[in-house]
């Protein structure tokens, strides 16, 4: 076994033997980089020590002794040699990065000989500063004297100096501390070593050790890091920023990590060591300043080629450390550089643009969750916030505005140009209108999947849902959080991506998809095989969804459109009809609106295919709730208060969810399916004409028989036949069902039989395979979340294990009937990137979600593409 | 080919052939009993005939003059011949029953001759009578000629004569009566045929044609009978019981077919014809009066002798038609006759008793229904009623009382010894208590498998649910039917079995599970394989399922405990709680009101396993909803109604069924599991201590991941061995779980990692499964199974296309995790018998059932045995 290894016998392959830091290090050096000389303890010297009840393999000193005898020779100065000493840094560094969790002591090699010697050479007052570190670090370290004691003595001294920083003392005062460390060091019953060699084992065993302090430890735990696979020490000279003119500190990126501008992007301290740059004691300066300096252009000149060399070689932003000595650069550090969403995306698409890595890498580099954060406006982490209540982060986005707490007042107010924000216990369909006049939602009850945060969604409005902390009395126009209450009109802030609710206006980062996005995502479109559709009632949606690049309409929810003022009075009037006539009337007008509509949407889709959902959700939702509604629709109808009211009590359900809805409505009111299909085919006709290509896909949703599907088709049929031959001119169109209801994916390929298409409406049968209301779910579900008696809320991420068998289930049967059967996803998982790429092995043809999420499911199906690529499935 | 068969030629199992009325007829000819002679025309003709254009084949006429001729030559008689005439009888007779669906026509062969020489021989007015009854026949079915027209004739005839009835005619009135309806004939351009050859052909073809009369074809298409089966034609010698002494018609069976008891049951009428006896001009009388007749005493020995042989001969018992000619006796009919469901269970244990059958034999013959049926009270169907409204026949069985409209009211009355009928929208939880103290239930929402409909049945209520017939005013005290009004106080009658509401008291017959019902019971038990259970919660339901056989409670729900006075306003302080203490307190409570109540169970299912789910309902279910009630508990709590109020708010859910209930209440108060488990065991521990083995089956309901049934197993144990470590003594227990949740079938391997045993709950896993809530589900359910979307009310019986796919999924699964895993089935499909039939092929361990559906699974199951040792399932 070999425990010990030159930088120059290592490479950036060998983590796992040589930890993160050694291995790059290694390949620093291996690329002619200049990196002070050292070497790396592995990991297999830890293994071995604690296997050997933490005594060191016999022949690791041994092994070490000559690889500094190498750093040496290669320096020309020795180890503990007072003439010429060399010093050395001992650091830890593990295969995974754990920062500032294990131990680092520099400088071992001083001591009262050697710091004498390092005085000739670099002045006294470094010398014995670098001195009283070495005892400081080491007697903290090493010898576990309690740090708050060195830093009395410091106190002290600066107080007896009459100074105010450390940097400020001469070598006399520090020559005085280092003696005062060493007694405060005697006294607890240890003792600093003197001899270099004791100095040097010493480290070393204190950074093996540093790998079991707790908060190591804890770190490993919540990183989910093996607890085996121990740290690497790397041994390395020292080389110093701070011994006076054309020395200094610093680090740099080789991109801006930013907004990814090409270039190299970093900050140096003049006169500092690494440590000072980072407390932020002075200001550092900008690396471009190295350039007109006559005493560190060179070093730039070279940190600017380093960095370049360092980039290519690695094929990605590096984050570096390096120190300039004496005018000399010196390189300590480099590793894959954190950045922000858009500067992720400019790196990937300008890296494949200058041809460093392909296209498809570039693909890879960026995390959908980076689109994501693209397209929403983000609040200014700088600033100082109050957070008033923290809930779910349930729609991506902030938005500040006035609290209001009724939708009524939500849409006067929006209306009259206000921001607000709605607040509400929870919301129900009724409520769109003034959902849609909000800036964003703010519930105390449901979840992310709720009512709410399935319209905020869809609308691409920011909302936090289930927000247990505040306490909401809409009666009275307010809401407490704590002893905190907002009322109405007050201004607040909420943020989606977090979860947070602020009081006031707090201040925002502008949101875009740019030019680099939109190039990023036409490479994942040439890589995926999954379609994108988007879930749009509108025209404006669609537009929107269209230039975010959706192939198609996957669900277009009808009901949405009965709401409007003027449209909800004769679904009303449709509902409540007591003779045939009126009903028939009441259908005639929301045809007309329905025809105009779906005109408009296939206007806007241009030749995509638009898949409509007839009617769903359970009538009672349309009819009115407060007294003043009841009455105003009785005047309006003719009939009595009470009647309306009596109908009203009729219709409440127990569980509205499983209720009369769905295709069972079509079943009930077959006239409602016909006025739906005579609208839509209307519609096709008109746009058709127009010159413009339409793809109607009708689709019956809560199908749990396939008897259902084949009367609905039936009666869809028979409308069709009757419109295209009154018009003398037909146009395609399909026929298809939701599968939602975990029946339907039992009997798909009974279902298939009748059907087109099938579209899985995985939000439904997600609350049905689970039994679990999403609107009921926020007492209990987060903490079945947190407990991990469920890994994921199964209304964000599909539940794979479960839901994810009757996917497969319709998926198989239902192209056992019909091997072409066209199958997608229309829930709210659509828009997931992790059920994403299970659509994506489960053999889907499309997701359909938001608008706004349609740019990250492209680039999610893009993934899925890749991964699959790289790891085949394997045969069960 | 053969077109015609002698009696003597053919058999019983030549039904095909012979039409079920043939092959009797030949049977007993071939018997050797006395049967008139004849032969049948087959239904190959009458296949034949369709086949070729109507025309018949050509050897028909041939064939049947050569049989007609044999029939001559046994009776010495000659067709045609006025000096010793031979009529004829010419019936149809397929091979199912369609009573009076087809023609017959009687006394073929008379004509103006003819009658003469029936008068010399049989008397003047005889044959005047029977000639008048061909033509007339004839004209109306071979000639079509509208019957009226013969009505109006005989109606003139009478009033000429000043007589009332058709045998007060004297001969020279009947042969005046016979020339009107011939010229009547004639004046409709129609001709009655004096050649008895064409008489007899066209009586023939007349019959075949039958089979496409509108009431033939409707009875078919509503029997399901096939359209190609065609008819027979049977032609028979005829005998008369009306022409003079020693001369009578009768009808009997070989048992009591209202009681089942052994021996001949018949009915006679002296010189009358079959149709006399059955159309109740005259009253008959008991065939017992033939026995002191010296007229008929002989005969009624014969009768007896061919009854015997009869029910030797068929094994079961005969409804006999017979007439006596002179004192001689011949056999018309035989068929298995039918009985009431008292009869059945009598007949077919004292058959297998007899040893004329095989107790195997005994039980096939009982119906499940027939079971059930002895177990409920019945309305008199002989009185007359008004019914006022028909509803879903939710729990069997027929009660009478005062409508009350609220539970309370019910409590009251009912507790002062009324009868009351607690009438509803629907019921809930909390209606509890007024629900126990009613005779039945009547709710105008909810289906056969509503909380109304399930507690009904649980504790053997009649009750009828979802009647949307009737409109309930509770506020008023009163509710319409229509126009009537039924306010509170007044009496009503309900019919579980059929639906019906009825005013006023019904006459009811009595019901009662007899000795007879016993022996084929325990019969039944030796068969099946199917273990029979109870859903029981009370001591006193659970004896009464031990009584009826139960061999363990497969279901004791917990909650209902809470529910009474004294316990709820425990259940409510621990759900209000405001601090550990008070709530620890109220569980204290609740646990020594819980651990009477188990001890009372184990004692009364004395060492048969009780399986006790854990509390499932919603907590909103225990909070109260009036205002009085909300101010009583603040008082007694000493919180501010507004408080509770908001509680009780913030509690309500939009899907209940869905939200925060089964083991999610466990899970997020595992205080309340850790209660109900104490006692359990605390329970346990107590009687076994009395000597009594008990065996709990502690099982965790709504499970939809394994992980809820680790943590819900590990808390149990937890406590289990806390109580069992203080006793110093412990008991058997196992821990499982209701599969219910479509999920937990899905995941059915994994769940089985933790479960003893699993108890599928069919009713909400089909709910779930569908989509479907049972409370919501009456305003299209019925329509539904009408228009044949369903074949079933899935609720009612199991959904073996579907909800079947996951019973089967979650018993597979299952078991390959644990072979030997113990599975039963606890929903209402466990009392249903083409339910328990799939169960059985399901390979589950049992069933459970309400006490009173109990007889009926323990013969279904046996029924399942027998069918499955008869047809065994195939492999796929």
């Amino acid at each position: 076994m070999q425990w010990v290894r030159h930088f120059s016998e290592g490479s950036a392959s060998e983590r796992d033997l040589l930890g993160g830091k050694g291995a790059n290090l290694a390949e620093m050096t291996r690329l002619g980089l200049p990196v002070p000389p050292g070497f790396t303890i592995t990991t297999d010297a830890f293994r071995a020590l604690r296997a050997n009840g933490n005594q060191v393999p016999d022949s690791l000193w041994e092994e070490t002794t000559a690889a500094l005898t190498s750093v040496e020779q290669t320096l020309d100065r020795e180890f503990g040699n007072p003439h010429c000493p060399l010093l050395l840094s001992v650091r830890s560094g593990a295969r995974d990065s754990m920062p500032g969790m294990m131990d680092t002591i520099l400088n071992v090699g001083l001591d009262d000989f050697t710091v004498e010697g390092l005085a000739a050479l670099s002045g006294e007052r470094f010398a014995w500063d670098s001195y009283r570190r070495l005892i400081q670090m080491y007697g903290r370290v090493v010898l576990e004297v309690e740090g708050e004691l060195f830093e009395e003595i410091l106190t002290k001294a600066r107080k007896d100096a009459g100074v105010s920083h450390d940097h400020e003392l001469d070598a006399e005062q520090l020559k005085e501390v280092a003696e005062r460390f060493k007694s405060t060091i005697e006294e607890h019953g240890a003792h600093f070593p003197h001899d270099p060699w004791d100095q040097l084992r010493g480290a070393v065993m204190a950074v093996f050790r540093s790998w079991d302090s707790p908060r190591a430890i804890a770190y490993r735990r919540s990183h989910d890091f093996p607890e085996d696979a121990g740290t690497a020490v790397n041994i390395q000279a020292m080389v110093f920023g701070n011994i006076g003119a054309g020395c200094a500190s610093g680090v740099a990126f080789t991109r801006n990590p930013n907004s990814g501008a090409a270039g190299l992007f970093g900050e140096f301290m003049i006169n500092a060591q690494g440590e000072d740059v980072v407390s932020g004691v002075r200001t550092p300066l900008s690396t471009d300043e190295m350039i007109d300096n006559s005493l560190f252009s060179q070093a730039h000149a070279e940190l600017l080629d380093v960095a370049r060399k360092l980039e290519q070689h690695f094929t990605d932003m590096q984050d570096l450390e390096f120190t300039v000595e004496r005018g000399k650069l010196w390189m300590l550090q480099t590793r894959t550089g954190k950045r922000t969403a858009s500067a992720a995306v400019r790196i990937a698409v300008e890296m494949a643009s200058e041809g460093l890595i392909s296209r498809e890498t570039g693909v890879r580099r960026v995390r959908p969750e980076d689109i994501e954060s693209l397209l929403h406006p983000q609040i200014d982490r700088t600033q100082e916030v109050l957070v008033l209540a923290k809930g779910m982060p349930a729609s991506p986005g902030a938005a500040s505005g006035k609290a209001v707490f009724t939708p009524e007042r939500a849409k006067e107010m929006g209306e009259a140009g206000e921001a607000v924000i709605l607040v509400r216990n929870e919301t129900a369909a009724e409520d769109f209108p003034g959902m849609e006049r909000s800036k964003g939602i703010l519930t105390a009850r449901g979840g992310m999947t709720s009512h709410a945060a399935v319209v905020a969604r869809g609308m691409g409005l920011p909302a936090v849902t289930g927000c247990s902390g505040i306490e909401v009395d809409a009666r009275h126009g307010r809401f407490w959080a704590g002893d905190e209450v907002v009322f109405e009109g007050d201004i607040i802030t909420i943020d989606g991506t977090t979860g947070q609710v602020i009081r006031g206006e707090a201040a925002m980062t502008k949101p875009g998809l740019g030019d680099e996005a939109r190039v990023l995502l036409s490479w994942a479109d040439g890589i995926r095989q999954l379609g994108v559709r988007t879930n749009a009632d509108t025209p404006a949606d669609a537009a929107r969804a269209v230039e975010f690049g959706a192939e198609g309409i996957g669900l277009c929810r009808t009901e949405h459109m009965f709401f409007a003022p003027g449209r909800i009075e004769a679904m009303r009037r449709m509902i409540l009809a007591q003779s045939d006539p009126e009903r028939i009337r009441a259908l005639a007008d929301l045809q007309v609106f329905q025809t105009a509509d779906f005109a408009g949407i296939f206007r806007a889709m241009a030749s995509r295919p638009v898949t409509i959902r007839l009617l769903d959700p359970p009538l009672h939702e349309f009819l009115p709730t407060t007294e003043a509604e009841v009455h105003e629709l009785a005047v309006e109808m003719g009939i009595d208060v009470s009647a309306i009211a009596h109908i009203v009590e009729s219709m409440r359900e127990v569980n509205p969810m499983l209720g009369l809805r769905g295709v069972r409505l079509g079943m009930t009111f077959p006239d409602v399916t016909r006025m739906q299909a005579r609208a839509i085919f209307a519609a096709s006709l008109t746009v058709s004409s127009e010159g413009v290509e339409v793809h109607p896909e009708i689709m019956i949703p809560l199908v749990s028989t396939p008897e259902e599907l084949r009367e609905q088709r039936r009666l869809i049929e028979e409308v069709a036949t009757d419109v295209f031959s009154r018009a003398g001119r037909t146009v395609p169109f399909q026929i298809g069902t939701m599968i939602e209801v975990p029946r339907a994916a039992l009997v798909a390929d009974k279902i298939a039989g009748f059907a087109d298409f099938f579209s899985l409406g995985t939000n439904d049968l997600t609350q049905m395979t689970f039994g679990l209301s999403r609107d009921d779910a926020a007492r209990f579900l987060p903490s079945y979340v947190e407990q991990g008696v469920l890994a994921d809320d199964p209304f964000q991420t599909l539940d794979q294990e479960g839901v994810g068998q009757l996917v497969q289930l319709a998926t198989e049967r239902g192209r056992l009937t019909k091997p072409d059967l066209s199958v997608g996803v229309c829930g709210e998982h659509g828009g997931d990137p992790a059920s994403i790429h299970f659509c994506h092995h489960a053999g889907l043809d499309y997701v359909s979600c938001s608008p706004f999420r349609v740019p990250v499911a492209r680039l999610a199906a893009a993934h899925a593409t890749l991964e699959a690529r790289d790891c085949p499935p394997t045969a069960d």
